[in-house]
């Protein structure tokens, strides 16, 4: 971002310009928050293109016992798209890596202040369960049929360790279960290793939930960062200016001055109770955990607050987008800088069904050694855990976004029994293939599976790719909308281009051949005969 | 096929039926066949989607030394899609299955008839040198700025076992050489086999070659089949009716009397000669190799003769797939009949790029136990040796022409340390990662690569897809249509299903949120606290 530009100072100016680039669909009709809501906007990621999707805006909000809600209901503002992450990032989408890099590489601390939009409105004690608890806010179900409740998805939880004071924040899951009780999944999560420091001290954990920050909290909340890196000051790296947080009303932390909406409670650490079943990122239903919860101490909001919702669960989702997008950059970063690979050229976490953006990797490298395409592969291995299951190391010529070009270095580059490592040691995370169901949850922490690494970089030059010559599929191009045929859409490689492996003798028959000349090269045959 | 429609009587015929089914292009703008030809019809494979891909003709085509052809040139009428295929089986894309296996079990020996269309114009001797030999056919240069000559793509090459007399028909790249000679890549085939016989025995090999043929022919030239079985026997099969043959004008061969053109002549068998290179199937240059070729003695076609050229070379292709087509048929059989392995109910061969239709081999299995999903593997991987280098088992629901889809089981059904293995004695095919570029013939001979077998059957029941039951995302498309939102084109799964793994509990939770329910559920579950 030039510096100039100054960055978006709510969740209201971060709406504003996804509505003047079109990228907001206002819903007036009446939606039923609990079985309408979510399928509906599911269905654009099941049914259309991603350069069609969407974020949407739903202003006449109801439930399944047609209780009417005052706040307005958006989702799909943070990632339904790269384009609409971009906007996030108030950068063009080819600009998002770099601007990563750079805001892992000047963070800003947040400063305080000590006046709030965020704090207009303030219900504690007997308001919250007068009707000002969390079912004054219209959290929509994401996946009716087998959620067993609606659950915060854009939560993102605030906590402090509780030795360092250094700050956390990270996106949990969050089951609604009365006005004043949420469950947040979270014991794995950096947030659960404040939880055990408290949990060691005999102290509750004190935490917040903001709703409806700007984007980038959002993104720096859900993205593999280090656990002793402050998400707060990432966030400010990536809006190239300070967060303002103010502090919060019940309990001692600093919360987002301009967010919508604040929950603010604290969180047993002797006890915890069911929670899930929840619609999942692997695109399976995620299974029933025991989990702490928060007790709720108060809720402040904006005047007219706005809640907004992630569409998460099922790939690609906004979840898996959010994800993948600042985390590929994160592995690029710890790949190339960090391990010193300069082969290393771009990284990608697919989410388009496969891998909910972090099971699937593809690694982009230029003139890899053997060497430098193991190191790649062994350190993509080392990342965060539940990252990287299947990773792929492919030359720099192959479309990493495109599976049936990677398939095509593997049938073609790859060569199985030289190639392919098993690498042990990845985390189960949610991945329904480490532990049958009805798994005892210690038996699930033990658990481990592994990772396959391929290795489909070229091992030598290659022939040309065996497409006609740029030249020859430009003219043609001209032909055939000379023709008026139906328009193309150019899908790479469309032209055959060198690898490597082609001699003067194989150019010069090449070259007599378009010219029409190549009897002589049969006739040069001739001379070359052999006995069989 | 009903017993009720009768089969193309010819090439023309099938033509006919393209166009009147709107597959057929007919552009009557001079074309220069050596660089304009093959690279506009090429865009449709690298910008069009398939369904918008046609077959071709060409009926003004020139050279590059403004040499006029009488003949047109048409390219894509045998499988420029699958409903172009299907054209060509006289079924629905839906039945070719059947078609192949009912083909398989229900061979015809060919008829022999005394006149034939493919007899009208006959030129021997002298007339092939003056005019009338291999250059007064419009051969294209498929991959202008890297083949070294044109080569017949769509070349039906007819011999017989010089021991046993059963015919093989197979379809081989020929580089045009001369007038009266061309090249032909057979000797890793079963024409190759021939080849040495005749060797043995110190003889020449006859050989005809013939073009525009019904797409029966076509279609069983390309499949692979066992060595003796008689592919005008399959073509008979396929077309539900005999193949009508004629003997050849100078050499001891019965060929097909409608074809629009057949060349005759011999082969030497005590030498070789240079060959190549070509743009070849894995999507990369074929190698020059050393070859045998065949010697004109005749040709004869039919009055206004068309010549049909198949587009071949980098995938998805017309050559790529006409052979996985037919291929993945075979494989099928292989698996489900000869093997006896009932679980398996389909088999795919990627073409869209990934895999030239040989390489990316899918298996879609119902209800696989472990030792199913591998006796599928393992035969697959004992099938012809330059098929199924990547070869994967999946569940029911699996879209197997979906990448990313077969990716998503990749990720989060296999266990990499169970459920890969790498199997020993792939045969390297044209696979450039099997030998470096320049290998002596003998060294590339000798090399094998080796398959990658994944079983990615989910290991035992998981909790339903994290979508929206279908009754709500039914609900929610209605609103979708009558908001006139943009048209959806569902891809599946648009609906979350259950696989096995759902208590009654869930259930009841699930119903419960639906109705607005869920705190009822909260309430339950501060009876069900633990100390942590």
């Amino acid at each position: 971002m030039a510096n100039s530009v100054k960055y978006y100072r709510d969740f209201r100016e971060h709406l504003k310009a996804l509505e003047e680039r079109g990228k907001l669909i206002r819903i007036t009709r009446e939606i039923n928050k609990d079985t309408e809501l979510m399928p509906l906007v599911r269905w654009q990621f099941r049914g259309l293109e991603e350069r069609d999707r969407k974020a949407f805006m739903f202003e006449n909000v109801i439930d399944s016992k047609g209780k009417r809600y005052s706040m307005p209901v958006t989702v799909g503002t943070l990632a339904a798209t790269t384009e609409i992450y971009a906007i996030g990032m108030m950068c063009e989408p080819e600009q998002i890596a770099e601007r990563w890099s750079q805001a892992q590489l000047n963070p800003f601390d947040p400063i305080k202040v000590t006046s709030a939009p965020v704090h207009e409105i303030v219900w504690q004690g007997q308001d919250i369960l007068n009707g000002h608890g969390l079912d004054m806010i219209p959290v929509p179900i994401s996946t009716p049929g087998f959620d067993n409740a609606p659950y915060l998805t854009s939560a993102n939880w605030i906590t402090k360790d509780p030795e360092t004071g250094i700050y956390n924040i990270g996106n949990y899951r969050s089951q609604i279960k009365s006005a004043n009780r949420t469950g947040g999944l979270f014991t794995s999560q950096h947030m659960g290793q404040h939880w055990r420091k408290a949990k060691a001290k005999g102290q509750r954990l004190e935490a917040c939930i903001a709703i409806g920050v700007v984007p980038s909290i959002a993104y720096s909340a859900t993205a593999k960062i280090p656990y002793d890196f402050d998400e707060y000051r990432l966030a400010g790296g990536l809006a190239g200016a300070p967060v303002e947080v103010v502090q919060a009303k019940t309990v001692d932390l600093l919360v987002p001055a301009t967010a919508e909406i604040i929950i603010e409670g604290t969180i047993p650490t002797d006890i915890v109770e069911p929670e899930g079943p929840f619609g999942e990122y692997p695109g399976y239903m995620g299974h029933r955990t025991e989990s702490p919860f928060l007790e709720v101490t108060c809720i402040t909001h904006r005047q007219g607050a706005i809640y907004t919702a992630l569409m998460s669960q099922f790939p690609p989702s906004e979840s898996s987008k959010i994800k993948h997008t600042g985390t590929e950059k994160i592995i690029y970063k710890l790949l190339r800088q960090d391990s010193g690979n300069s082969a290393v050229i771009d990284v990608a976490l697919h989410d388009e069904v496969s891998g909910s953006g972090q099971a699937f990797c593809v690694i982009k490298m230029r003139n890899a050694t053997k060497a430098e395409a193991w190191r790649a592969l062994h350190a993509t291995a080392g990342f965060n855990g539940s990252y990287a299951k299947v990773c792929i190391a492919v030359d720099e010529d192959i479309d990493i976004q495109d599976p049936a070009m990677i398939n095509w270095a593997l049938c073609y580059n790859m060569r199985p029994g030289e190639d392919v490592e098993i690498s042990k040691g990845k985390m189960p995370g949610l991945d329904p293939s480490t532990y049958p169901p009805g798994s005892e949850h210690e038996d699930r922490r033990a658990s481990s599976t592994s990772a396959l690494l391929i290795n489909a970089i070229r091992p030598w030059p290659y022939t040309p790719v065996s497409l006609p010559k740029k030249e020859f599929m430009e003219r043609s191009k001209q032909i055939w909308e000379e023709l008026e045929l139906p328009p193309l859409k150019p899908r790479m490689p469309w032209f055959g281009y060198s690898l490597g492996a082609w001699t003067k003798q194989d150019e010069e028959e090449a070259d007599l051949a378009v010219k029409g000349d190549y009897f002589e090269t049969g006739k040069k045959q001739t001379g070359q005969r052999k006995k069989s």
